[in-house]
């Protein structure tokens, strides 16, 4: 873990607090919206992360001595450090269910909090939700690609830093099953994986050699990496040697790895010289500059690969590097906000809220969801949040409400949430959602709707400031 | 920080590491070259960064009761966990110096350390300098883009993680003024900035209220947000009026800041208004998707803009998000290693080596490296690494060695350097690559060659691996 402290965050937000602080705004309670505009990578869906370790972190989230005497330094007043060491965050998280999936627009998360907390805890909230639903978003759609193949997460070499941690627990919550992070293995109980590298081939005096010290120390869970001088004609058979000394201690070679090269041709070379050579339990790893649209391409071609590894694009989210999460004032002073803007799809919604999904009377998801007055019911036509002519008619189907209390008070209310239930409550979820919107190109557009007072709400504030 | 223990590590050191520790390669010292193939950004040079924190996280690299415990869980052996609990690095590093302009193919960083001691702290080296080089060549790039004008990292909120606490470091070394990360400000010394977002205006019933309460508050230091209605018509109006207030209590308005629409225009027309009002000591400041080629644009178009507030680009390294670094072994068992490859451009470099760089008669950089077997002197020709009919004179050049010692038998032997040292040194660096180097289109190719000796090994080595 990194070690958070409260000045994990942008400097605005202190020297807004400290207007707040001396000009009668510390009671000033305030509610932020956190939600996205763009669906990361192109996609039809994204898949929400990172809210127990935010939950986690806010906990804890205060002032240290080293903080407090930074801020003294850069000119803060000294009532308002004082203040600052006892800072808490005290409010109420409403917010979808971590592994849920989560569509634009639509309120994610509702902080409500004095103004000061709510600002304070905003960088953290972003920087924890974001980067961890892109890169479990990423992962989602490498299992789409995988089917029921094995990925394993090899990432933390090429990660940003420490992000490189946070990625293996999205990647798993997205769908991931193994990461080579052991750090990541420690903490979240993710399965660890990994065997050997080229240089352990290199330091002996043959690959044989290698392979074989390897067998011995490792004989039940051995992985060998076959393209260190030529895989077909040195690795391929240097691995069958080896399958062959294990099978006579009563071991069977568990896989070969592939790790350069043109993989669809490769493995299936491998897979014939395994097979004839009695081998068809020997599974077959891939590894290079792996992405969705890769490993779909190699199964699209029937490339006969078992596990998959893949670095850099899981654990960086690339190409899109970030996911841009926002978080708006919706209340405060005991009225509604809004944020104007010249291109009308970035005006924010005011007023406390609630998210309805409409379902399909199988209860998969009907493609809908409608955003609501906090207190409303689930209403029978839903209107286009940009576009006032188009609705759209939500009779006769079912739902269910999406922003659940997770914290009142500073205190968490839900139970605390392991990655495996979290991982495997978000399997479910994707199960729930139709074929088209998993699409890698042009996916299905996943309909996000205001109720009618929410709309009325948001014009009547937009003619408002308008005058 | 992060709390790094030794298991922030690829779960392949550790299986390997357990083979060595059984079969007599425990005292086996082994050399490993860090180098990358491929400029990032398409760019002309990159800077090395994230060393100071590399020799630092190493000092404590250390594996605690937890880390053995999982250890011990996952099936590794009683008297390797207790080797692994006295564990620590006792290797020697050689490097660039931090801050220092790099280039691919050659070491930037060589290691010598038994194999075991190497292997476990590849991926933190990995993990540490393969980001922060990243960033701070962008940050590098951003800097040329804008000249002397003022850029400020704005990016933790859309940071991969902690990610954006050591792209805060590596964008300052690569160039940037302040940060609007408080705790990478605290902790590296880097110059906070940041007043108020858009929610502080909203939360007041109109702007001039806003302004004025928190010109209030800072009016030494104020920073007012103008985009939050209608830049032209409500921003710049209210800003002059606050500047005017300010002006009547002996303050000045620091800046106003653009944080949408058309950055060009905006800039133009509040200039003019500024101006008209006499206030042309009120400087201009811009946010919002910048990178280098947005701030070269607006500044080829004379937008009138003073500061450049710089998010995601900068903190996630994009569009790139990673830069392929790699970690080889050039040495081992007293014998010179090569990794071989169909791709005859990643095949490595045996042996210890050491780089020279040529220099001009006024000691600018000549647009040349040559790497040598170490305790050569730098040759007076180098050879292509990878075309064998290619050659380039050194004669009558200057040159200085650039690989150092860091850290010898674990023991930090440099003096530590302090952000502000290293990022001086590194703009000093950059004065003296020529201008062709620096362009952000097809820029000058930086020749990095090999000595007589070194290519003869290599042959040598890759003709036996052939037999």
């Amino acid at each position: 873990m990194f070690d958070y402290t409260a000045t994990y965050t942008d400097y605005y937000q202190l020297t807004m607090a400290q207007v707040y602080y001396y000009s009668g705004q510390k009671e000033n309670r305030a509610v932020f919206d956190y939600f996205f505009r763009k669906l990361p990578f192109e996609g039809g869906y994204a898949v929400f992360a990172g809210l127990e370790d935010l939950l986690d972190t806010l906990q804890d989230f205060r002032f240290n001595e080293r903080d407090l005497e930074f801020l003294k330094a850069n000119g803060f007043r000294d009532e308002f450090i004082r203040y600052l060491a006892g800072f808490r965050f005290t409010g109420n998280i409403r917010a979808s269910y971590e592994g849920d999936l989560i569509f634009p627009v639509r309120p994610v998360v509702q902080v409500e909090a004095n103004i000061i907390e709510a600002q304070i805890i905003e960088t953290l909230l972003l920087n924890i939700l974001n980067f961890q639903t892109l890169i479990a978003t990423k992962a989602s759609r490498m299992r789409l690609a995988a089917g029921e193949r094995k990925l394993v997460d090899f990432g933390l070499r090429r990660a940003q830093g420490p992000g490189g941690y946070y990625a293996a627990r999205a990647a798993f919550l997205g769908g991931f099953d193994a990461t080579s992070n052991v750090r990541a293995g420690r903490d979240y109980g993710i399965q660890v994986s990994g065997t050997m590298a080229h240089s352990f081939i290199e330091n002996y005096e043959d690959e044989l050699t290698a392979f074989s010290i390897y067998a011995e120390e490792h004989p039940d869970n051995c992985v060998l990496l076959v393209d260190t001088y030529d895989t077909l004609r040195s690795g391929l058979p240097n691995a069958v040697r080896t399958a062959k000394i294990l099978e006579e201690k009563g071991y069977r070679l568990n896989s070969i790895r592939l790790d350069s090269g043109d993989l669809a041709y490769l493995a299936r070379k491998s897979r014939e010289l395994l097979d004839k050579a009695g081998l068809n339990y020997v599974r077959i790893a891939a590894s290079n500059q792996l992405d969705e649209h890769i490993i779909k391409s190699l199964l699209d071609q029937h490339a006969p690969i078992d596990i998959f590894g893949v670095g850099t694009s899981l654990v960086t989210g690339h190409p899109d590097g970030a996911l841009d999460g926002v978080y708006k004032l919706a209340f405060s002073n005991g009225l509604p906000r809004i944020k104007l803007s010249e291109n009308p799809g970035k005006t924010t919604l005011p007023h406390r809220k609630q998210v309805y999904r409409i379902l399909e009377e199988d209860n998969s998801f009907a493609g809908a969801e409608v955003v609501t007055m906090i207190g409303e019911q689930a209403p029978e036509t839903m209107y286009h949040p940009f576009y006032p002519d188009r609705s759209f008619s939500l009779q006769n189907t079912g739902n269910e409400p999406l922003l659940h209390e997770m914290m009142v008070n500073g205190t968490r209310l839900s139970p605390t949430l392991s990655l495996h239930e979290i991982a495997s409550f978000s399997r479910e979820q994707l199960k729930r959602l139709p074929s088209e919107y998993k699409r890698f190109h042009n996916p299905h557009v996943y309909k996000i709707g205001l109720s009618s007072r929410l709309r009325s709400e948001r014009d009547r504030l937009t003619e408002e400031f308008k005058k």
